[in-house]
């Protein structure tokens, strides 16, 4: 089962370095940047939910890999975005130095802006009949109501809360996660459903799985933060708490956000019970499960 | 003829205010930016390209309404971005601040961000047999070799050439502009005949309208530069040659510029002539014509 996602992984690698050997219109430094951010690290979470999606739901796996290609990007996209200095300016991603603190600020920006078109030229390589659908699907989830909107109000976050008190903090974190990282997460799967020619009911599922997954995975990570080693872990932890940042173990104490966490485990995997038993029902049970002792 | 630009003007204007009244997930300062940046002024020249060129193919204008919102949302979020301190570092632009020193740098990189998938968006309500072309097209020409590409060359592009002289400036010049406004404008173009079901050699005239008309756009947007009034044109001017920037004149001469300008002018109205006599190609080849003498 390792095997099969260390097999999905490389070859996600593959068609990703592919994708990305760029023609001569594509300044090398330009190229160099949007290559170092979406190659040779990263988890690929959202790909291999994509691909594990469209297996469970009765579908191919080289159907998916374009969507699964599109999602990294969208993802590796936010994070080169995020990490700037008008953002959370964090200088270490993955254990290397983040996109701008490599290259430079404007190229940052650039390679950034180049991923996002890029995803949907992946998509557009999908089977006609589900192109459509699946980019306003990838659109919503990475417009300004979905991820964008979820950054900017993290952003903002504690400086609107001072002012207007308009709803209780754990809410508006919670808000903030639903679309900063479980939109993503969400469409992941679901393009996953949608390539399979998966039933509005599944699909519902997959996108249910998907929201308590992106949730705990949130919580975790903030209680990454707090417990974890930055070696292992490959980014600046300790941070949150030095910039009195909101996160979960900050507003509930850590107990209580680990209960929170396994609640959403438990209940990402009940919402799994509606599919037959598969290897990638098995693998998206164990990744979800594995959420709790998670390192990095 | 000036009122159908006038009225179609307007139809856009509701479009794009149609598309941006954005739901509560969305932050408030977030959807004001793109509002912002998107609403209330801008020749809407690449928009009236997908319509016009729909119109002289034999489509239906409705039908290409979705692209055209799509093309002003990328021409949008690339002038967002290139006004950022961390490239062109511009506070003017058609006669309002920029959108970072309106709102702030981090809201602005996120306007931006938010308006490209919002482009792809638009694209999937187009009718479902042209939806993966069309994405595919305009996910190029946004993207790393095209707009991109163009944008990071022309920030980089007199460091690379004091170091390596690999190219004549003019030539290379010429290379950025092809990308950076040419690609787009050209797409513009390419995407209204394809949803007019247009035949290959009707879209290769539209295109190479769109090339000579980009080249002619750009030359007489750099003479503005040191010819025009900066109350009328709406941006700083002399900021070029203050800068020590490439253009056109700097690197021709004005006399040299006007010809070149007026050399595509002619080629471009050229290119219509496979196209049978319409509303739309007689405003096109006056738009065209009307370049030389702009004074915005």
């Amino acid at each position: 089962m390792k095997t099969y996602i260390d097999f999905l992984r490389r070859e996600l690698e593959v068609r990703l370095d592919e994708a990305t050997l760029f023609d001569v219109d594509c300044p090398l430094r330009l190229g160099a940047a949007i290559r170092y951010s979406l190659l040779g690290s990263g988890k690929r979470l959202r790909p291999l939910f994509v691909i594990f999606a469209t297996e469970m739901c009765g579908g191919n796996r080289d159907s998916a890999m374009p969507a699964a290609c599109a999602v990294e990007m969208i993802h590796a996209y936010s994070l080169i975005h995020d990490d700037l200095p008008a953002m959370d300016n964090d200088d270490l991603r993955r254990g290397r130095p983040t996109c701008h603190k490599q290259f430079d600020e404007a190229t940052a920006i650039l390679a950034g802006d180049a991923l996002i078109p890029f995803a949907f030229e992946m998509l557009s390589k999908l089977s006609p009949d589900v192109v459509g659908r699946c980019s306003l699907e990838l659109a919503r989830a990475a417009g300004a109501s979905a991820l964008v909107g979820g950054q900017m109000d993290d952003i903002e976050k504690e400086k609107d809360i001072d002012t207007k008190q308009q709803e209780p903090a754990i809410k508006l974190l919670e808000r903030i996660h639903q679309r900063k990282t479980g939109a993503l997460i969400r469409v992941s799967l679901r393009l996953g459903g949608i390539i399979a020619g998966a039933s509005d009911e599944w699909i519902a599922g997959l996108d249910n799985f998907g929201q308590k997954f992106g949730l705990a995975f949130q919580i975790t990570d903030d209680l990454l933060d707090v417990l974890g080693n930055e070696e292992t872990v490959g980014k600046r932890l300790r941070k949150d708490a030095a910039m009195d940042k909101w996160t979960y173990p900050a507003l509930l104490g850590i107990e209580e956000s680990k209960s929170e966490a396994l609640r959403n485990i438990n209940e990402a995997i009940a919402e799994l019970s509606i599919f037959d038993n598969s290897i990638a029902k098995e693998i998206l049970t164990n990744l979800t499960r594995n959420l709790i002792g998670r390192e990095k």
